[in-house]
This record gives C-alpha cells, sequence and structure tokens, in this order.
C-alpha cells in the first residue's frame, strides 16, 4: 500500500497479491490526506485482510463489520480500495472485465457533466453549453450554495441549453427546507430532472416532507453512513426519490450493487456518485454497466485533474457515452511510474 | 431443451451451448408436468434467448419482464432454469464454483429436514427424532393444515426432540388469522423457530397482524408473485418477519442474490426455500453459500426420492453441513443415461 502526495490530489494505493500471483489494485480516497488514510488503512485494514481468501468477498464484507464494531474507529471510504481489489483479483482469475463478471446490463454508459464551484452564473452557463455541445447527456450545477446566487446559475444554465437538456442541482445540503422548497418549485419551472441533497442526507424528516410535497424528484443519501443498511430506510421511508452510491464513500463494489439491488426491489433509480478520481471512476462505471436503474455516469468537469495515475483516459465516445474496459478485472492501465514518483511512503 | 417423464416427477432439462462451445444446464421444475412447462419455455424462453451474449444476465433478465409484459403467460419457475444456465455457463468460463463467483461468505450450511404430509403426529414425531439423531440442524413440519392434528404434531415433536432442537412449522398456508393467533401462541411454548406461511402469502394485512402480535418470526414470501419487487413491500411494510426466495419459483440465481441483498439491508433473514430436485437445490446451495443472512439449507425428507439425474448426491456431512461443489458454474454431475431415457420430447 502506498500514500501518494506529489498529485494534485493525495490518494492511496492499495495492492492484493495473492499465493497464485495475481495482483489487484485500487486507487483509495485519501479524506483530508493520503498520510491519515494510509494510517487507517495500515492499521486495521491490511492486517485484517492478509492471508484470506480474496474468493470470500461476502464473508469479507460481513466479518469486517464486526471486526471494526467495537472501536468503530474506521471510515466507510477505507473499505472500497479493498473490496475493489478482491473485485480485481476475481476478474483477473476469470478472464473478465467486472461488468460481465457482474452480470452485464449494457457495455455503455451516459456521461454527466458535474461542476465544481465556480465563480458567476455565467460561468455555470458556459460550462453547460459546453456539456451539450460536445453531446454528453446533462449537466450538473455545484453551485455556491447561497439562494439568490444560486437560481441566478440554475436560470442561466437553462437559458444557455434550451428547454430539453437536462440539468440537475447540487446545493450540497446548503438550504434551508423553506428555501429547498422555493427553490424546488422553481427548478421545476426550469425543468430540472432532479434536485440533489438540499438538505444534509441526515435530515430524515425535512428530506421526506420535500419529496413528499415537490413533483421534482429529491436526490440523496451520497454521504449517509451506514451504506445500503440506512439507505433501506431511506427507500421505504420515501426520504428521497432517488438514492445515491458509489464505490469509493460506500466501500466498494460489494455495497454498490447490494444498494442498487435494494433500490431496484422498490423500482427505485440507484444514480452512480462520482468517486472523483478516474481510477475509481472506472470502478462505478463497471457498475453501472452492470445495474439496470441507474441512468447516467457522473464525472467532474472538467475531467483532466481526475485522471492521474492511469495510463489510458476514461473511454468517452462521440455521442457522450463512457465504455467500460474490456480487459479482465477493473482494467486500469497503471501508470506505475507516476505512481512511483509520488509515493510518500509504503504501508 | 427435453421433457422429462419417466422419473417420479416430471422435469426439465435446459441447456444452453456457447458460440465458444461451453455448455450450461439447468434442471426445470414441471408444475404440473413436463409437456406444459415444456411448451411454455419453448415457446416463450427459447426464442427469447437464442443468440444472446450469456454474459449479460441482468440485460437479460429486464430484458425478458418487458419482453413478458404484454401477454404476461409465462410462471415465474418458466424463467430459473434459463438464468441458471448462463450462471453455470459464468461459472465454466471462469474456472469457479457459482458460490466464489457470487462472493463466497461461507462453504458450508446447516442443512434442515423438511417433512412431506405424513398420516400421524407420531410419523412427524419420529422424523423429527431421526434428524435430530444424524445431527440435522432443524426440522421442519408440513402438517395436515387442521389445527387440532397440527397442534398435536407439533407438541410430539418437540416431546421427541427435547426442549432445544430448532423446529419450524409450515402449515402451508391453512389456517384462519384466529387460528394462526391460537397456534402461534402456543408454538412459543413449544419452543418453535419460525412459523411459515400460516395464513396465504397475499393476506399481507393478515400476515401483518399476525407479525406484529406474535413473537415468534412469521416467515412467507415463497409463492408471493413478483420476486424481489413485492418482497421489498412485505419487508418495508413488516407483513413477515423472515422473506424466502430460491432459484425454482423466484426466477434463477439473479432474483435470490437480488432477494437477500434487499433484505440483508433491512438486517432480514432471507431463508432459502426448498426447489425440491437436488439438481436445483443444489444451485440454492450455492446461494445459500453466497448469502450471509441465510440460515439454513431446506431439503425435503427423506431426500432419496429427489436426487435423480445426478451422478452424485448432495455432499451432507456427518454433521449435517451441505457442502457446494467447487467444480466450476454449478457443479452437479449429470446423469445423461438416466436424462435420455427419461425423455419424453426434445424440443
Amino acid at each position: 500500500m502506498r500514500a501518494g502526495g506529489n498529485s494534485n490530489f493525495e490518494f492511496l494505493i492499495v495492492s492484493m497479491k495473492t499465493d497464485s500471483g495475481i495482483e489487484g489494485h485500487s486507487l483509495g480516497f485519501a479524506g483530508r490526506g493520503a498520510n491519515m488514510a494510509g494510517a487507517i488503512a495500515a492499521s486495521a485494514l491490511k492486517p485484517f485482510f492478509e492471508g484470506k481468501d480474496p474468493l470470500f468477498r461476502e464473508q469479507l464484507w460481513q466479518d469486517f463489520r464486526t471486526y471494526d464494531r467495537w472501536w468503530n474507529h474506521v471510515p466507510i471510504y477505507s473499505y472500497g480500495p479493498f473490496d475493489i481489489c478482491l473485485w480485481d483479483i476475481a476478474g483477473k482469475l476469470c478472464g473478465l472485465p467486472l461488468y460481465k463478471l457482474l452480470g452485464a446490463y449494457r457495455d455503455k454508459i451516459p456521461v454527466y457533466a458535474s461542476s465544481f464551484v465556480l465563480d458567476t452564473p455565467d460561468d455555470y452557463a458556459r460550462q453547460a453549453l459546453e456539456a451539450k455541445t460536445q453531446k454528453w447527456h446533462a449537466y450538473k450545477l455545484h453551485p455556491l450554495g447561497r439562494v439568490d446566487f444560486d437560481l441566478a446559475a440554475y436560470r442561466a444554465c437553462r437559458e444557455a441549453v434550451g428547454p430539453d437538456f437536462k440539468l440537475m442541482a447540487d446545493p450540497v445540503a446548503a438550504y434551508s427546507y423553506e428555501d429547498a422548497l422555493r427553490v424546488g418549485r422553481e427548478l421545476e419551472r426550469l425543468n430540472y430532472y432532479w434536485f440533489e441533497e438540499p438538505l444534509p442526507d441526515t435530515n430524515f424528516h425535512g428530506l421526506r416532507k420535500l419529496a413528499a410535497a415537490l413533483d421534482i424528484p429529491i436526490c440523496g443519501t451520497e454521504v449517509l453512513p451506514g451504506s445500503h443498511y440506512s439507505t433501506a430506510q431511506c427507500i421505504s421511508e420515501s426520504v428521497v426519490d432517488i438514492v445515491r452510491t458509489d464505490v469509493s464513500w460506500k466501500g466498494g463494489v460489494t455495497p454498490v450493487m447490494k444498494t442498487a439491488h435494494l433500490a431496484e426491489s422498490f423500482g427505485v433509480h440507484c444514480e452512480v456518485h462520482t468517486a472523483i478520481y478516474h481510477a475509481l471512476e472506472i470502478v462505478n462505471l463497471h457498475c453501472c454497466a452492470a445495474i439496470s436503474n441507474c441512468e447516467f455516469l457522473e464525472l467532474l468537469y472538467p475531467i483532466s485533474d481526475m485522471n492521474f495515475g492511469m495510463k489510458r483516459a476514461i473511454d468517452i465516445d462521440a455521442s457522450g457515452y463512457a465504455h467500460p474496459p474490456e480487459a479482465p478485472g477493473i482494467g486500469v492501465e497503471w501508470d506505475w511510474d507516476f505512481i512511483e514518483n509520488c509515493t510518500m511512503k509504503v504501508l
């Protein structure tokens, strides 16, 4: 395992090697710093996985919950890279790309562009138009979180792209209930496609009221602790209309597929949330290709800063579809020279 | 595909062959007769699957729902053998037994003996004791469905096996709500482990009241149409405490795993229901080995009539654990001579 720090983003690389010599690798999110994330992973996760059979993915998931319960000090994003390594190993052992190992639903996914926080409403409008021009399938704003500014940005985007291009709003838990209701009504008038995390994911009371009051779908659960276990309650009590999952914050491929299966059982969409770094987005992409109830792959825009560590970028075609790699496992072609150069510590 | 009729039970054999020569096979339940089941499968399912990519299991599951929606004439048990063939092919392609392809949770499962309908309370008691003596992990009665007889049988079994051996009651939807409540209280006094389908699976109102009133877990959903989609509502509205699924009546490995994931998300047990024929029980067994929230493999007792068509019986050890085969795919060693001899029609 390595903690890397010379990229714009700190990161981990988690590697596993089996007795028979198969290697699985995953990038890992570094939270507030690679040293911190690496220390957690090295002290709590590495010793847990050493010597275990990598094909017992479900046993490892369940046992780790018990193992970590007493001290309960592991953030959920720490488990994901380890689970991804297990799936990478399984895919390589089987000679199948991850999405086919999972049971493919399709081989390409519509991509949407997901903004950073920008300076002016016009900056968002310009990006929305760019996304449309390059044939991506939708554009999502992360506005400032101040109602007046945000409404101006929502309106500017709609004006820029015309009445039909799909737009989504994600103010990242910034509003009060009252403001969220007012903004939601305006988003309905502007023909927005969904309204994401208007309130904190843990404000179950407010989100439930909002989901009942508004026609525009309320999308949430991406930072809710408890993976599919808490998402189950959010679905059954109609806290949100669309749920979120991803291979980083929810703990890997195993819980992402369970969340999708849970949501599908209720006829609910499970939209896969950006894992930020493209080496993780590729794992999301495999999951999207195996899930029927997910419409898009989300990519932060512009994408150029996020594809470090890989020799080959995510394959996005001229029609705005992302194609999962066909190589066995997760199919990331690692740029080991870059990774070596970034390595701060081997753990 | 073949419809077989010279065994005690009529059955189908569904076979698929890929371009590259890999063959997948599954036994199929024959409902009220192999000719009927075969005619359904040959007219509605075979043409749907021909020429499709067997690794696109999720796409096939979803597309078949749409394909069959207009006429809606396919009983759900028809899809299962086809889905099982897809998983058998994937396992053989990967060189992995099904339970490891799914992500193993364990490699052996406690078995319980599940009775046929017997003549007297003492007959049940004798069988319960047999199950205990041969170290199986529980015994489940399917009594007549008449309250007085059934209570006598429940008591006789408890007396025969002592206070602690696990016993379950399954009257197969025979009682009124009032009788079910009375019987349930007696089962609690007799330390029964669960109370299965006391009312029809579709009596949501009665089951919900019963599950709220009784401490003994109410177990159901095994014949509920709609696979994991209807089971989702039963869980979220507390219609039952424990849900049921199996690879035959719910449509294969794909929906069994989704049902288990759904139930696990809610902290609910998903007990895998007998598929009767052992060549299908082996597929159930693989699923049980990949599911954390299932306690037992159910086998109808005595088992001798159910293992036709296979050269090697289910591996049950002296401690009453069933072990999934380690051969690639579902790992059934088919007795093709027997199957040829039974073949009434090739479809």
